[in-house]
Parts: structure tokens; sequence; C-alpha cells
């Protein structure tokens, strides 16, 4: 049976479900979203996930939704990417830390800064979370001092959900050079075997819609 | 053993544990954390947590941080708040879905509308963020049409974690009387066992710096 990820490449969300898929050796194949024409709005789609979001991942007639929880499938599925014994507290504390405080933020600045009209990005609110972001980043880069990986010796999904925007080409305020652990660490995870960087992942780019 | 649980009143997210707590029948005290008054910044506060967050509970020397990490270790040790067989994927999609799009933005909202100085509140950003968070109540009131709790057929983690922010008093563009089936379930909640506001399960409140 292969797994069915109903994705689309601009989504970083997306892209932390993929790339646990393509790292954990799984049978799958992207489904694309086509999210900027209004596909993920329509009743069809609704039907698959009520709350309209990507990605979506399809398991036979079962559907999962949210990144975490298809990382986390994935390990039950696996015994992959969870951590051992009790890190598995520490891998759900980064999961969660980065859908509050990372992501959510680095999707939704990105989105603003790139994806809106010009005329339309409110500067105060992108302004605002690039704050918030240095400080996320800051948290990060201090905890990667001295490590290979978030949790433990190896990669979990504390280091497939925290690294799901940051290696998008668009700017939104992330800069590697500025954050050297950072740095190191997300070259950690593209020199995994079957890596491939969000555009190459998944269906759909910025190019198609140029 | 006592379960101590680093708190203070107007955090939504210590709410989430500290009403797990107080609703799972563990024995448990509150530890106050005067954050207002700079302590999560201090060393020693630092020691315990290094992302110098709220809640964070103590078992023994055990120390968990993260709400939706901490409400997972009360599942673990009493069965509750879990959901049966499958659920528990649908239990944390709803909590990662509130850290996502939900309590992270209530929180930061309410910060900024309440706990700043008035001349430095940032408009557009609360402006963007009351937008964001209407989408938030229109797809949990949307999806507790008919249903008495978020998963399921009793209270669990999901529940725990989507009400932290909505019992507060403060404004952050949010009124019940605007969301029907919202306003149902935190009745629900509330008509719990042991359940008690935020003000009153923890200590420390704006009247203290009044």
């Amino acid at each position: 049976m292969t797994f069915k990820l109903h994705c689309f490449g601009e989504s970083g969300n997306s892209y932390k479900a993929a790339l646990a898929l393509q790292l954990s050796g799984l049978d799958w194949e992207p489904v694309f979203v086509d999210f900027f024409g209004g596909a993920a709005r329509t009743d069809e789609y609704r039907a698959l996930n009520p709350m309209g979001e990507a990605p979506l991942l399809q398991d036979g007639d079962h559907c999962i939704s949210q990144s975490g929880v298809i990382q986390q499938y994935i390990t039950d599925k696996t015994g992959k990417f969870g951590g051992e014994g009790d890190d598995k507290y520490e891998v759900l504390r980064w999961v969660l830390w980065d859908n509050h405080k990372l992501s959510s933020m680095c999707g939704m600045t990105r989105f603003l800064m790139n994806f809106l009209p010009e005329d339309k990005r409110p500067q105060e609110v992108i302004g605002f979370n690039q704050g918030r972001l240095k400080a996320a980043y800051a948290v990060l880069d201090s905890h990667l001092e001295g490590r290979d990986w978030i949790v433990g010796d190896g990669i979990t999904n504390a280091d497939l959900s925290c690294c799901g925007y940051l290696y998008y080409p668009e700017p939104f305020g992330f800069d590697r050079a500025d954050w050297p652990n950072i740095d190191r660490w997300l070259t950690n995870i593209s020199d995994q075997p079957g890596w491939k960087a969000p555009y190459d992942l998944m269906p759909g780019s910025p190019a198609d819609r140029a």
C-alpha cells in the first residue's frame, strides 16, 4: 500500500510530513493540492480534511492531518524518529514548540512577505513577527550548541518539524549565516540519504505561477 | 509524591497543565513563577527550563515543560484524557492545531492588548491577529456543532488544550456569546468536578499588580 500525501511545494508544514516519509523508507507518493488555486477550500477536499489544510496523509481509507500527527503516525509504523524511551517527551516538546513559536511564525511571515501582492503586505505585522522569530532562532541555535540533533543522538521528529521552513529560498527574515549551530544542523539533516529540498520533494512552486 | 507545577495565573499555557492536573485527581501543588517580575529569566529558573517558559512540571527530579507534554505525561501516568485507540491521533491533532492556530494567537494578542503599556500596543498586529483568531474560532465552533467534546465521548487533552485562554476575563477579541457551540462546550468543561477558573486555580493575577 502506497501512502498518498496531499501537499504542495510552498507548504513548509507539508514538507515536514513529506521529509519524514522520504527519510523513513516508506512507500509514498505526493498528490498535488493546488492551494493557491483554491483546491483546499473545495467540498471534495474538505470532506477529507474539514480544516482545509495541507498536508493530509491517506493510508487507504484512513486520513490523517497536521504534520506532527503524520510524523507520529510514521513513527508508530516504522519505529523511527520518535526518540528512545523518555526522549519521546523531549521530541514532543520541540514539535509543540515548533508549532507554537517557530513554524507558525515562519509560515505566516513568509506568506505575508512573498505570496501577498506587494501593496497588501502589512509591514508592522511583518516587523513584529520577525522580532518574535529572532527570539525563536536564538532558542534553537543556543540549544544546538555542541549538539548534532535536537534530541538525543540521531534525527527525530523534533528535527523534522523545526527544519520545515528553514530550507526555503524566499526571504522571511532567516539567514543561515546568522545562526552557525542551526546552519550546521540543517546540513546534518540535508546529508541524510534521500533528502531533497522542498521544491524537489513536492509538486508545485512559485515558478509554476510566475 | 506531590507534583509541583511552576505556573502563574495569567498564563493560559500554565492553565492547560494546571487544569489537567486538577481534573486528573493527581496530587499537585502550584509554585508561583513571578513572570512579570522577571523570575522566568533568572539562572535558577533557566536551569530547570532553558526555554524560560511556564508551565514547568516537577515530578521529583524530573522536569517537564510545554503544556502539551505535561498533558501527555499526565495521560501516561493516569490513563486519562488521551482518547481511546486511534483517537490518540485526533487528540494530538487538536493539541497541535491549538498550539499553531489558537492558543499561540490568543496568548500573544491578550498580552499585547492588556499587559503592554497602552502607548506600546501595536494596533496593526492586534487587528491582524484578531482576524486570524476569528478564523480559528470558526473552525472550532463548527467542529463542536452537535458534539459535547472535541474528540470522542469524553474530555481529552484536546479540550484541555483548546480551552486554555478562553475562560480569561481580559479582552482579546473573544466573546462566548458569538460562538454558541464553543460556549456550550466551555460549560461542559467547567461543569467537571474540581474545575476552577484560571485565577482561582493558580497563584498570581493582574489584581496583584494593580
